[in-house]
């Protein structure tokens, strides 16, 4: 830690084209790795190898893209008020920008070998906001996280960035984590996990004597709406959809849609039995690690064995080829059903079930389903399956959803998250831990910083960000007016 | 509370122009009430008129440029991602912006009767963000409160604003405090006042079962460092400038110089001569109430009673004229001095003595100096007395300062604090529990709201700020381009 502390300092001073070069350089390693990563994240995540490639892509894409938001440099948030010697008493100048927190800590995802771990996003971003990351890797993949560290430090050396600048840690003891999370030198911290894991580093984080920001994502049972116009044209297709959605990645992001309302009808019954359907042709594919399948096993048998659930249907399917086959690992998809009663009243059914399982929830009427979205905590995605008509019907239920969700979509399914400024990936506790920020999309990289005013400096020795001449071309406020304009 | 949520749900759907509205109305009824909210304040404070008239002058500035900056909608940081059908997997078109958090209980400061109590700061961003707020009135000023409670209520009549935007609770024990951090409608806090006080609202509020952001801002000790070339040449103006900014307010705001770090030279020694006799001048004000005068009281003594401090010089002026005389409540005007190492040794004189008291830090050279200012705990703002030259030859101090403040200003006294977009009123843990957020200034809305993405909604559903045609004229990134345009 206390190289990333010095390093922190060196590397803060570089310019956003120098960050930015380092991540595009991060990028190009990424993809030098070749098919070895590919293989071994294969082997060690039963992820098939479409997915990984996609997934490292992505991650390419992350980390070019977030270069490119770092260094257009709108995310500094760069204020100026000029000086009004006039005004009495006397204004002076003062000018702002966002600078980096210092050395930041990442929990690698399981779910997420590339993408949410070592040069995943939350690392992309903290190399962004000017910061030194230390990853802590997930155990789950380790030799992947070992190829893809080579990878940063490649980079590291060739763009001559400072030692500490980047750290891998391993570890599986609960110990690593707090000792990272506990040390002064480290000023923030992001997870992608379970609920029990994120809530503990925002507890310790907290419990310091200088408390520090956590980033925890921890999961969400996304719930989707089916509203009644809508549910009546299209039960059909919208069966089908969710039923690729519940079992896309044998159901292991955390944007699964793992909880459905709809309103008794003919209509649900027929989506119910469509549903049902569907899931029995989709074969049980294998789960991430055996941790990952032990836990939806329990999970779901929890939930099943609930008085007032009653199992829809199961894949009646046999296990998908793959690479390492483990019949201990599989995950069956699984859909189940109870009334909207049940649901208010056991709590059980909130929980989420990691995996391919979903519970339709069928209300009695429009003010039960509008009682189930008071009653759900918060999420980091909600759904709609709506007309115009419905939703404009029904505005206590819009307005109890908009109060639970971080991503609020109409007609769609929640899997599949866009890498777009526009991105919201976070979400009212406990989907996440601070509701305010995103870890998906460049408005992520604004977790890693702080803003800093700076009052009456001479021009040559502002930031390069904030001189008058506006040498990067930002966008800046110049006395309440956005422009990118030099200062007169 | 429940009156609160229920308001919520119909302020946060009126437009920024009513919300503005609203608050330009408060504004107005503020200044209506006239010379006896001045005399009322008065009697309760101990400040004189001219400060109070100036206070509630700022106060109105806040509510009408929070109005503007609301009505601007800069602060929401729209964001337009359209659709691309032709991606695979199509991409949707998703928009995001912020949404207010929901209830805000505010706790009134005891220093800033006005700007930082009922109608203050706090108050003014959350109904900016679209926010109920409940304000904890400071029992020190509790008839100045009522007074301009009742002005709030005024123009919340008068603009037809939902029952429940506002409430004002009294209260002197901490349960009352708990009760309104621990409500799980409350959905946000502000305060401003001591570190005991606000670091026990942070933690109760992260021991709810749903956490919520607490924003206290809890003072700091604002570390002046004098530099060598400027300390020679100017010694005797910053003596003096620096007397007139430890005692103004009788030292009672959280920008107050408490501690001024120089090297041990006879430019030093002059600047403690000129401070000590510039101080001797001065006479003992009044203090806000009883309470601080007495922990003033007993905080100085603890300074002077540390064997390495010495005792430079008070006030050796008799009381000055003040409305409600109480000589129990006077705040001595007091510099005192002690060693660079004295202060690397001794935590007590880390700590802030709220009043009229600075203590001056003789190092033995730059590095002693340099180490002092790496020592320190987070501040709301640091200065340099420093030329050019000074700055540019001690990189590592001026680092070690960067990591401890919010504001950073140069050849300038640190109270003052212009309310500005540019304004950084906020800094590192203990001088605030969230370095991420100021209290002062436009950007303190942001407090208040988190972000929500939509995604693939119909136009005309959509909030009016997210709509293709841009009814309100903001400014929107729309794929990833800054423009008030619509979208194509």
């Amino acid at each position: 830690m206390n190289e990333a502390w010095n390093a922190f300092h060196v590397y803060r001073k570089l310019s956003l084209k120098q960050r930015a070069d380092f991540m595009r350089n991060i990028a190009i390693e990424l993809e030098n790795c070749g098919d070895v990563l590919i293989k071994v994240a294969m082997n060690e995540t039963n992820l098939p190898e479409a997915r990984l490639r996609g997934e490292r892509a992505r991650t390419i894409f992350q980390l070019n893209s977030y270069a490119q938001a770092c260094e257009e440099g709108t995310w500094l948030e760069a204020r100026i008020d000029t000086a009004n010697p006039d005004k009495v008493p006397p204004k002076p100048d003062i000018r702002k920008m966002l600078i980096p927190l210092g050395p930041v800590v990442v929990f690698g995802a399981s779910n997420f070998p590339f993408a949410y771990s070592t040069a995943g996003g939350d690392t992309a971003c903290g190399f962004a906001a000017g910061c030194p990351v230390i990853i802590k890797c997930h155990p789950a993949h380790a030799e992947t996280s070992t190829i893809v560290a080579d990878a940063i430090f490649k980079a590291a050396t060739k763009c001559n960035m400072p030692k500490g600048i980047f750290a891998h840690v391993y570890g599986t003891s609960f110990e690593v984590g707090k000792a990272l999370v506990m040390h002064p030198h480290t000023k923030a911290v992001g997870f992608t996990g379970s609920y029990i894991g994120g809530k503990q580093l925002f507890d310790w984080a907290n419990q310091r004597k200088e408390p520090i920001p956590v980033f925890s994502e921890m999961g969400s049972i996304n719930p989707v709406f089916l509203l009644p116009e809508k549910l009546n044209a299209s039960s059909k297709d919208i069966a089908a959809m969710y039923a690729g959605s519940i079992t896309l990645g044998v159901g292991q992001f955390c944007t699964n849609p793992g909880l459905i309302i709809g309103i008794e009808s003919e209509a649900l019954q027929s989506f119910i039995h469509d549903l049902g359907k569907a899931i029995q042709q989709i074969a049980p594919g294998p789960m991430l690690h055996p941790g990952i399948a032990k836990a939806y096993k329990e999970k779901r048998e929890t939930a099943l064995m609930q008085e007032e659930v009653h199992l829809v249907a199961e894949s009646e399917q046999t296990l998908s080829a793959v690479s390492n086959p483990d019949s201990g690992s599989t995950g069956m998809p699984t859909i189940a059903t109870a009334t909207g009663q049940a649901f208010l009243n056991n709590p059980v059914l909130h929980q989420e079930v990691f995996g391919p399982y979903s519970i339709v929830i069928r209300c009695k009427d429009i003010n039960e389903m509008t009682e189930v979205a008071k009653h759900l905590e918060g999420q980091l995605t909600s759904t709609l399956m709506a007309t115009d008509n419905d939703i404009l019907n029904n505005d206590d239920l819009i307005e109890a959803v908009k109060n639970i969700c971080g991503r609020f979509i109409i007609n769609g399914v929640p899997t599949g998250v866009e890498v777009c400024l526009s991105m919201h990936h976070g979400g009212p506790f406990p989907a996440t831990t601070d509701s305010r920020f995103t870890s998906v999309g460049a408005d992520g990289i604004k977790r890693f910083a702080r803003p800093i005013a700076f009052q009456n400096w001479s021009n040559s020795l502002l930031p390069d960000e904030l001189k008058n001449e506006n040498p990067l071309g930002i966008w800046r406020t110049i006395n309440n007016l956005l422009t990118q304009e030099k200062v007169n």
